[in-house]
């Protein structure tokens, strides 16, 4: 039941009031591939200069990340630098170096193309699409996008999203891609386009699930520390992916735990620079973490008869 | 377990995106006051002109409140003009005219001296503290506040604060009062003013509880139809505070029932203009949103063996 994530390995320079990353791991498949190792196995396709680090290399090894779809080319690996105020809720980009990333070709290795759980995070929805031809069809296929895609190639998008079974946007995004304001009606024109459910990410508020028929709230945690935010959204889909895989059920009541390992992961991730925190965190913390959760959102129903 | 309510019933003139009200009934304790009349018997304590219009007083008192407390004083009701933009989440104030409400003295009528339940509506906090002064000590007391004062009369607001057993503002009002911008470390600073319950308001958000050692997230309802979002915090606290006064639990797991109550009406209200919506809701209609509220934050918890 492993998952293939498809996407980018960076190195991010970042700052936030709390401090100062200068080439630090970065990239939204290594976000998500290191999240869901704490579930699963992840196998990862991207691409990576002759700049890249053998230290990242190692790091993702001793998480048991499959890296054989990792290529290594010339030139340099892709950079992004970022900064955050103190509202830590949207980044501001300063730069962005496409370096090798910009002709990468996604080739999934034979031994990847049956993977049961695929996740194409932010990359080229041409690409995506690519991706998806590769593949024998998964049994779960989620995907990210980001508002240059949306709108610099909505239909190649709109192709895309027809074709996975779970979008995972924010919801600026999910209003962008909609043209509608009110979230509820922007997730049904959304899921109209084929998609099952529809998860969009509310940084600190947390997530907002849709399917036809049901929605499905769950809080962020609330952090007295919150140090980088960057990567919070890959590392809730690796999260939530590694839970899906790992359990197998893709039943409503599986997604909406995995939608809660997802939270606990994201809220983990931010709480230091790169993904610091997820270098050293057991399953015993983010056990504790979801029972957190559980604890925070519970209140008692009403009686049938009352 | 009645409630008294001390606070302000205005004329407001409201336009939004959808549609345009002109001198239609608004104020804090007149939401509240409706709203909490779902639950329980309700007393207000407010002041209005000579132009307030009669089918506004029988409106209140088809709710069965108790207007003994509402005093009719020359001049005119204090009026409120305000605009929403798309962006329903704040106000546009375009005119506040105070009139008799600038001079207005809560004077607590004999008989409600001994209310179980108080709710210190958003007025000048020397007032606020006057009415405390006035009664008997209520089983709970909450309150609410705005920038305005938090600015204007900090250490008279901190002096109610340390009387209330119950806070309830909206986040930016937390952050601006704790002078800190993280809400986690914002709320225990608030705590730390002796108030044992501090109740954060975010808007289509939801809202977040904090106690000393507890946290409680509940979501807003997501609506697809958000009319006028006028008054919305004041029906929250009037349906937490009428369940808490119906039920009498005040334990954290009735407070938490309380806030999803609080959260219902507040949906309910901003469905139509003014506290329309308010005027044509069942209590069937109350219990059935209870249980979306429930659906919708469900997820299945860990066991402890795992």
């Amino acid at each position: 039941m492993g998952i293939l994530v498809v996407g980018s390995v960076a190195l991010d320079s970042v700052e936030t009031p709390f401090g100062v990353g200068e080439n630090v791991l970065g990239g939204s498949a290594t976000y998500f591939a290191t999240s869901a190792s704490y579930f699963t196995d992840v196998s990862l396709v991207a691409v990576v200069g002759e700049d890249f680090p053998e230290e990242h290399i190692s790091f993702l090894k001793s998480r048991n990340i499959d890296l054989r779809g990792l290529t290594r080319t010339p030139g340099k690996t892709f950079a992004w630098k970022g900064r955050y105020g103190f509202d830590l809720n949207e980044a501001q980009t300063l730069e962005t170096r496409l370096n090798v990333f910009e002709t990468f070709k996604p080739t999934i290795p034979t031994e990847y193309a049956d993977a049961d759980f695929l996740f194409l995070a932010n990359i080229d929805p041409d690409l995506q699409m690519d991706v998806v031809r590769q593949v024998k069809r998964p049994r779960i296929i989620a995907s990210d996008t980001m508002n240059y895609w949306i709108s610099s190639k909505p239909e190649s998008l709109k192709k895309v999203i027809g074709e996975v079974d779970i979008l995972i946007i924010n919801d600026a995004e999910a209003r962008q891609l909609s043209q509608e304001p009110n979230l509820v009606k922007s997730a049904r024109k959304i899921l109209s386009l084929g998609v099952k459910t529809l998860i969009v990410k509310r940084g600190e508020y947390g997530v907002l699930m849709f399917t036809d028929s049901t929605i499905f709230a769950a809080p962020a945690y609330p952090l007295e520390k919150v140090f980088d935010p960057t990567g919070a959204g890959d590392t809730f889909a690796g999260g939530f992916m590694g839970y899906l895989a790992n359990t197998g059920n893709v039943s409503e009541a599986g997604i909406r735990q995995a939608i809660i390992f997802g939270s606990v992961m994201a809220s983990f991730n931010v709480e230091e620079f790169s993904l610091d925190r997820l270098r050293h965190l057991s399953y015993r913390e983010i056990e504790d973490r979801y029972r957190s959760f559980k604890a925070m959102t519970h209140f008692e129903g009403l009686s049938e008869s009352a």
